[in-house]
């Protein structure tokens, strides 16, 4: 998919929201239990009811990863599904990657070649050789992780800017403007300062509800009526909105509530 | 295993080698297709011919995910092969994972309780609160990235010592005797500077081989007659040392000279 038209879908859905889909198989509705792939299924009919009023939607690995061969099936079940049904949502591998070049080529593979996600998060503790491989690829997107939403963000990421280090090295690649860079909900006091260094790359935010980040201070400090480059994440308050067979209208209920808060200028 | 076990084993076998099965379909001899899992039998072969000759086997995660649901269960057989024959084996998922707690609880359960890998790489950028969960655990361990062998390094690990203040921060942590680093053999002017932080943990070092780091000046620089903790990983110069049905026995010469290269005080 072209940014662009990532950034006509939040203009005509007015809408930034990510869905994040962060299935545990011990968290979702028990009537689910019975199919053959509950997780899928789960996924699949958050999908079909929440996707014209999302733009993207976001798959931790680690939640697959955690039931083995049986998960990857069901991540590479949801992603086919989204891919075929809604080409129009944006996707995102949260998977956090970062290793040297010739195993980030393997990485890609997976995550760009095989599973056909739009976009892979990846963690740049390695350095820059663990970001080229990824930005090769044509309508693909490398998303840095600069300032985390977690209480570990004071531990290396603040510390000497580490975090505005990672934005400045990650810029002065060939291909930048196709990076987009993961800046917590719960740092609403350096967002606006991260959007002034990169007006232009659109920012992944996750830490909304759960973690308490608010939706609205968040769209005011980086976006404006000509720029809608963020997407804000949020996982856990909407897809647990509900724990029986109302799961979906619950999801529905806290999406609709989560677009009504955002300001769209 | 404990880690007095994995030291007694070193001693033992005279051997601080990590064999990297770092295993891509595409670079195995081709003999090997007919098979219904070639990257399997490849490990396989392998693994029964050196277990006497290494202490440690290590899985790059990347490669067996490059192969999605099929490369994952690639995986699970070669560890559960492991678990069953050759126990005293220590073995690592080079995972390189990084998250919040409630994910990295997920990452813990697919290759701690799943998986049942002795070990796991951590990539330490978002905090020390993704390192925890695998902390937890008894007799698992996990590695941190400190300070890695490729170029990109020189990127965030070195500027303002990072890579220091990772190791400080994760010796904070309770439990951090288990904790054990990883530090690139091509580094070897900070081997000895990180020895003296950390006299008492084992250190992962990958880069040998393949990426140049010298084998007998690791060992000079970070053991002593009653210190054998290190783990020198060595991947692709060994499993790709042959390229036909010789590959076990080129193999096989490959570890001997590595092994014969050290200095064994």
């Amino acid at each position: 998919m072209k940014l662009s038209q990532l950034e006509n879908n939040i203009k005509n859905k007015k809408s930034f929201l990510c869905l994040g889909l962060d299935t545990d198989i011990d968290k979702i509705p028990k009537y689910l239990l019975d199919n053959s792939d509950p997780v899928f299924e789960f996924n699949r009919i958050l999908i079909d009811e929440l996707n014209k009023k999302i733009v993207a939607i976001k798959l931790n690995t680690a939640f697959y990863e955690s039931r083995g061969a049986a998960g990857w099936r069901s991540m590479e079940k949801t992603i086919d599904y989204l891919n075929k049904y809604y080409p129009e949502i944006f996707t995102i591998a949260d998977a956090k990657r970062g290793d040297i070049g010739n195993t980030s080529k393997m990485y890609a593979k997976a995550f760009f070649d095989n599973l056909n996600f739009d976009s892979i998060t990846l963690s740049p503790y390695m350095g820059m050789d663990t970001v080229s491989e990824f930005i090769a690829y044509d309508e693909k997107y490398p998303i840095i992780l600069a300032l985390t939403s977690n209480k570990g963000a004071n531990d290396f990421q603040i510390p000497n800017n580490l975090y505005e280090l990672v934005i400045k090295k990650s810029m002065s690649l060939m291909g930048a403007k196709k990076i987009m860079f993961v800046v917590g909900a719960t740092k609403t006091n350096f967002l606006k300062h991260i959007r002034n260094i990169i007006p232009d790359n659109f920012l992944l935010i996750p830490g909304v509800g759960a973690q308490g980040g608010n939706v609205a201070e968040i769209v005011n400090s980086c976006t404006s009526s000509n720029n809608k480059k963020i997407l804000i994440n949020v996982s856990r308050s909407i897809i647990y909105a509900g724990n029986d067979e109302n799961f979906v209208v619950e999801a529905v209920k806290k999406v609709d509530e989560l677009n009504n808060s955002l300001i769209f200028k």
